[in-house]
């Protein structure tokens, strides 16, 4: 809705995948791609089921230019990933809101992927593994390696689909409002209220782990008390 | 993946929206509809294009059983749902990190809403002002009256959209991991990391407000410094 600046324009690597409203906004390259992706904590995931779009939050890990996903065997949207669906992804990262001297120059602060392909079901033994760490090590580095190994029964229980990163495109607003110059003197507090994901004091679960271990770590996305760093 | 409890089966108010999935994690009272969407801060609103799915975060409002969405006229996401179309809506808070003593058993807490519907444009122009209220005051509740009213050109570069809740459900995980009774011997810390979205310290425009206002109020799910409240 606001005039933006315009911060150039990248090339985005299909035309679904370009960015229209505020193209200024946008960025392709897949650095950036991968830093807002390691950082965002769930992803919303997006097909078509009897002609009509579902969305659906869910966890998330990255290797490389692959994004995996996974759940039970019985899950009716990894089995239409699995094989082959079209699915659009989003992690987005709320970073502030915007409050402009007028309504129309309200705005949020954001970092935002949007992914689009067509799911791919994992099959080879070691990419399933791969996936499942990268699914559970997303917020918590070293988190799979820190477990005893998953079971063949649970394995057994699990999908995994991998989604190509190459159609993807990053969105970006930081900064202040953009205000019109004759609402500059509008009574009205017009500014940044910075937003992030804070971790709080983590909870032990009952009964308590038979040993002393240490507690885990977080990905530098999320803040957290002294304890954790 | 986790074998969760099962707190009661409640009636889904059609089937697209019945939760499948952890169905013991669904609830489909309006009321917890409303608690979800108003502590929500950003939607992701999925629709149809060419066949394939889309998906793009955006600010929303919500006035009685009505979420309001809204853009500039020239987003072909609004146009197309201003003419009709299917949308699933989805708005997730984040509670914590859900760590198991084995990876099948390691979660979020979460609670979240999507919500199946057509769109409708909204041409009224009282309810054009309420939604355009609702979505700039969701966060910020009276920010909209504390603002100088939109001028007749900033409404007619303005699209509101309009969905019916009616078709809507909630999922909701809380609580501490549900490890296998073998494994609670595991060597490894297990509990619940709480996540929350917080508010810093208020960072003023550039150049400041001529005069003294008073700062924002901020919606109760969004914890802040002292100086909000």
């Amino acid at each position: 809705m606001e005039q933006e600046q315009d911060a150039g324009t990248e090339m985005a690597p299909s035309e679904r995948a370009r960015i229209r409203q505020h193209a200024d906004r946008a960025r392709y390259g897949m650095d950036e791609v991968f830093a807002v992706l390691d950082e965002g904590v769930v992803a919303h995931v997006a097909l078509v089921r009897d002609g009509t779009p579902v969305v659906v939050p869910m966890a998330f890990g990255r290797v490389e230019d692959r994004l995996y996903l996974h759940g039970g065997v019985a899950s009716r949207l990894l089995q239409a990933l699995g094989q082959g669906a079209e699915a659009s992804v989003a992690v987005t990262i709320l970073d502030g809101l915007v409050l402009g001297r007028s309504a129309i120059k309200h705005s949020m602060n954001y970092r935002s992927v949007v992914v689009h392909g067509r799911g791919r079901e994992v099959t080879d033994p070691d990419e399933i593994v791969a996936g499942l760490r990268a699914v559970t090590s997303h917020n918590l580095p070293g988190r799979w390696d820190a477990l005893r190994p998953a079971t063949r029964r649970e394995l057994s229980a699990t999908r995994v689909v991998a989604l190509q990163l190459a159609e993807s495109a990053v969105k970006v607003r930081s900064g202040g409002p953009l205000d019109y110059p004759e609402d500059l003197d509008e009574p009205t507090w017009a500014g940044v209220i910075p937003l992030r994901l804070t971790a709080g004091e983590p909870v032990p679960a009952s009964p308590a782990a038979a040993v002393a271990v240490a507690e885990p770590i977080l990905q530098p996305g999320l803040t957290a008390p002294e304890r954790f760093s």
